[in-house]
């Protein structure tokens, strides 16, 4: 295999970047025009030939421009006779439609699975996705990282004798069950049902939470409509702190700031697998890091070592 | 679409007789020869040419031979020019294998789908998936029984007025919240870690048991070491009474047997999604019949109603 | 091949109202929703099985959107059994994609055919395709309309006495000529360079245009700046009147209004393949309908008619 | 990537040859035999077994008979462990099958390019097809070299101050163009109807050809009709010299030898893209060597290097 | 399934008749144009939408001409959305390169039946394929004959006592031992050696032929160079008459000339899967008719009726 | 292409071991756990990462139990990023299900063929296939390989002045008279009739054997139904002594002990494609090795070196 050419999409340069800084490889230039008639091309600016591509794309809103801009750099790079593509995927969107819940819908993460392979795609490195059942949907080789690792090290730095991690919904609780012995501690869990995207009713926390300092863990934070639930439950059980913790920081409709105005939420955890912009970097987010992790991860698979040795 | 014509393999041709007493068609013969070299030949002894061709076949022990004659119906109804051909699972074995938990394994699940669909299946009827994102692993169209109507029909028999479901594994839960949502009543969930295929550990059982009646729901019993597991801390937590309830009755190791003889246990309760040998029925053995539901979705099926209609 | 069901995306249901109304089937409704990390479902609200499925979605702006939904449309319309699925293009965008002028850049016009037969597609009936050579990018069947009928019809009520056509492009003249030659009219072309998109030069003008009534047809109409320079071009030399024709009528950054603030352009014309919103429509513009055109096409597809003797 | 080894096919082993020398490279021994029932196998003689693989091959007369050898050779290559396979398709006879102009008729230059991918083909590499369209055809990665740059340099040893050149036919005159640009001077076209293979008519030319000396620019000549029936016109407008410039020369049906027999044309100008048999040389054929592009092409495709970046 | 609708290709439009008439439908026309280039072009002359489409066309010489416009004739049916699309090989010349016997060739057999699926083959109906294992080289369904039936009822018209069936070659017994049984005789074979396509020796005849009356079948006589090789063997052990018999007559290079000059040569039979030119049919040849039994079949596959069941 | 990692399956350990010690390479080890269900999940204990990746594994008794776990072990390889995967299939059972000798069965070695392209292999070592044309039924590259070597080294050891090699079946005498002039001398062969899996019939044997040694030929012995028939033609022929070799000692129903029993059976031959157990080696059983063989082969497919001149 030849030399590694990395290319970022638009959804998210600056980790691209950061990517790249650690690998000590150049990010290759991308240009993405727009026509009259809202049409895009994408060229990649610099030689694919028998390279070991890796394309750098979180699926991210505006998530379908996202999507459309990725499955044309996957065909640009194949047409360019690349020896090998790796789509780089810190946050899949769609791995949240997994099942079909109604008649005549869509399982799409499986579809965008397919319609990535159609593209080009040889590979796929993912973080965190919604469900290990997601794997699945591909049928090209998946390297699946989680970022619980980089939350579990922040976590340490905390005094800890007196804390329970809480999954919002019993259906997630086998991540919250696996943070939770990261960390020596014990863990609870909502009993969460979902009425519609922003309407979700716990009924009920079980485990204890009661006078405990509580870490709340999902995996993507949206509007946040499962947190501010969850957070009117325990404090009906009289929880002494809480934390809140994702991999996924997505905050739509101003999440972050509502969450950070919430008097008992010391702290908000996320990693930059999504953009972060400027107007959500309240004093109490914390952004973590992955770069470091999908670097060595791509520097492995570059390699031809083994991904799994790393984060067993 | 011209006639319907249903065969059945080896695997549990006593549901496929069934069925057809419900569609009122007959079950057409086919014949399994087995040569010196152990290779085996499947011949479909009924015309298919156009036909509407239905495959019985539960992917039950011994699964191996009863995935390759399946695979081998498969290709036989394709070569014999049937119209289209659905499998009809009651019982998927390999949706338990959903997930890479173990670097350079096959996620199964997806592997067997795609195996069925290079074998000529146009589409599948399956019942009570061990997760809802295996649909997802299939690429040809997928309807998907559950037994919780049937299993419910038979509870609602009984006093529920102290009664909770009982979940053996918050990764499960969601399908116990449902059942118990159907009954009127509440639920629990142990907290399970597997160690290996037979070595459980429950280490807390969250939600209210205490002096309650329990039903233990799960989608499948194997070995029961997890409901064994179960039974160890509910009784330190004192429930008054306990029924065991399952879709997949596959008791193996004489789990059944061992079950029964639990003074506790007053009932278990399963389907026949899964051929339960005479050995099996004990006293307490309860088992339900699935096949008008398989019947009566294969007739929608052929007559291109909708299934999701049915089951709403 | 049973009942005709027909959907329409979010991109121009007015269009598949009227064509629907002219079948005499109802539209059948579809719920598109939107998460709040971005990602679209889409739930096609009708039985779908066995059904001969139509989905009627141009590809208009935004493009990205609208593509992405077709393509979920599509999914849905597969995992829910339906018995054939034609996509109903009345415009194309990504036709205009049809060849690799620039290193490393994907075409479009393929890759997206791939897509919609990844996504299930089994036809496609298109409108007035960029060029003939994008029909070979589909592997599945496709029915290719042209809007010139329509456009004829309209213009024949004009005195054309002393009527050209002018291409505005040398290699699009093909179907200026053959429009040239359904009215019994002369034709002519501008030889047109691009320099970018919204950049091009016709440096002259090859044909007679002098003291002449001029008809410009264009297959589509973005920005207009082919149009704008063209007319630079034929004042120079002393046309007697101007009118515009095309099939789809885009009409991006106030192209419509500006055309119709020129004041030698008596008309501009053009069909409803693209919804035209009510600012666009000016005193000037005359929008002609094509729904009675795909209605008897998809009409014939269903019946198995020839659709090319139709439009001979 | 392991050596080069480059095969020929039985179409046209002099430009093979002359392509090796330049590349410095063995020319591979190919050997196909015909059996009694005129079936024919083909027999690379040479290790294939993870080398970069070149089977050159152009589609010319016989056309059938060629194109099911290099079928043939495909599959040896591949069934042979070839690493990479390139076709190198110096012409491509079926690239002028883009479109359907009639009902019931297949698009021969995509189903052909469907087969070229059946049969094993991993890449090609093409010269001057006849729209650029036919590049997406292809779903494996292709390289488009021009021959206008090899004109070019053979006319731009004339004195062109007096100079125009002809596009026979509106629909083609881009290249013509482009041409045009790079020798600095004028275009112009003819406006032509084609009412069957060698049936056409040329109503008019547009552009100034007066007095003027004319290069006559198509893609290929088979028969010659619209060179011919382009000559009359443009004698009645009086031009003073007339040369005549393709990339494929084909010379059908005597044609090179009608052509040097009128006397106003001067020379007649092709490349070797299609082997040129000793009589049709007449003193005033010129034939130019694309052996040095298609060989720099194909080094740089071995080596992994930008083709585009040449061709710039 | 709508009507059936019957195509001929250029290779046997006398049997398309035949079969056509047998069937009671019209033969649908066929264009097969040619262009100054060599490439062809093919025009189904008759609706084939949602049609049960047959195309007729047994792979004779010339083969490559042959075959490619069986593939332009399956693509086209495909374009113009055929229901179904069965191709009709009465005679299969790739059937014999069944098999890799030297380095770097290609499996014509495979490759071939790979290409008339690539270009739309839904079906193959075929007869006396060269080996049973011929049919595992499709993945489509193929239904096929075998003109041994037909042979038989002529042979039974004569005195059989003293007759044996004759296979020249021990590789291919398996069909003479099948013949003789259907005429209750016996069998021999010689141990034929193949050292070129027209160099054959057959070192030794096993089984008794001395003073017999003997049946000499093969599937197919090409130059038939193997049964002039085998008479040489025959004349040695003085057999007393002999009568060669095959289901496709090629007879290449007078082949049927010279058999017919042999003294000792009584009768030669072969069927119509092959067009029979005129000068080939001396005294001695006697061609029996399989249009009959492929007409059967044809109606059986389109009534969806068994096609196996006619021929057991 | 990177390092060479071997791994075997549960079906034939020894031999993959005995083969890694002619590469000089570790074997590496496999986990294959059967779940309480029946389900099997294999895991590849060694990086497989851009690897050569060689599985070993002959379909042998039990067939499906070795398939299965096969089909598991390339998908398990496919997802761990094997570079190339290469099936070494010593022995493929299957290859005997290589027509379709009646209605309504599958092919199976066509079937298996495609099954194991669909769990990823990229390509095939095979040993003596039953018949060659079942290396068509493989779209991937197959080498194949003939134990006739080894089989005839061995019996050059022997006084053969007076020996004739005996095929059972004229449908596979081909093999025997290559081996037979391997040896420099005759072949003889029974007109054998199967009329079940054990119940075959040879109703004469034709060539010259009596007072003959004979070597009995066959490519498998299963049950040894065919070779107790032959020997007893034999018997009536009075032939002096007899030797029974074949490739694949499958020895089903104490075959070996059954020949072993028979007095003027003096040696049983066979390889070691087959795992022979302790019970089988009796006196008279002579078991050759393949393994240097296929290391050879292996390596030479390793290192890009041609197969087919090693055994031409």
């Amino acid at each position: 295999m030849r030399d590694i050419a990395v290319f970022t999409g638009s959804a998210h340069p600056a980790l691209a970047a950061e990517i790249c800084e650690h690998l000590g490889v150049p990010l290759m230039p991308t240009k993405t025009s727009r026509f009259a008639n809202d049409c895009i091309e994408v060229q990649l600016q610099g030689n694919c030939r028998e390279r070991d591509v890796f394309l750098i794309q979180p699926l991210v809103p505006p998530v379908q421009e996202n999507l459309v801009e990725l499955l044309f750099m996957l065909d640009a790079a194949r047409g360019a006779s690349a020896g090998r593509i790796t789509v780089v995927l810190p946050h899949y969107a769609y791995a949240r439609s997994d099942k079909k819940d109604a008649p005549r819908i869509s399982i799409g993460g499986r579809l965008v699975a397919d319609l990535l392979q159609t593209a080009g795609a040889h590979r796929i490195l993912a973080m965190t996705l919604h469900s290990p059942q997601v794997h699945g949907f591909f049928s090209v080789p998946v390297d699946h990282l989680h970022a619980l690792r980089e939350l579990a090290h922040h976590f340490r730095g905390y005094d800890l004798s007196n804390t329970v991690v809480v999954s919002p919904d019993l259906g997630n609780a086998k991540e919250a069950a696996a943070f939770a012995r990261m960390l020596g501690i014990e863990v609870a869990a909502g009993a969460k049902q979902r009425y519609a995207d922003d309407k979700v009713v716990i009924s009920s926390v079980i485990g204890e939470v009661a006078d405990r300092d509580v870490i709340i863990l999902d995996d993507e934070i949206a509007k946040g409509s499962t947190v501010f639930e969850l957070l009117g439950r325990l404090r009906e059980r009289n929880t002494r702190s809480i934390r809140v913790a994702c991999t996924h920081g997505l905050f739509a409709a101003d999440a972050v700031q509502r969450l950070s105005a919430e008097k008992d939420v010391e702290e908000i955890v996320c990693t930059n697998t999504v953009p972060i912009p400027a107007a959500n970097r309240t004093d109490k987010l914390t952004v973590l890091s992955v770069a470091p992790a999908l670097a060595e991860a791509m520097r492995r698979i570059h390699n031809g070592e083994s991904v799994s040795a790393l984060f067993a």
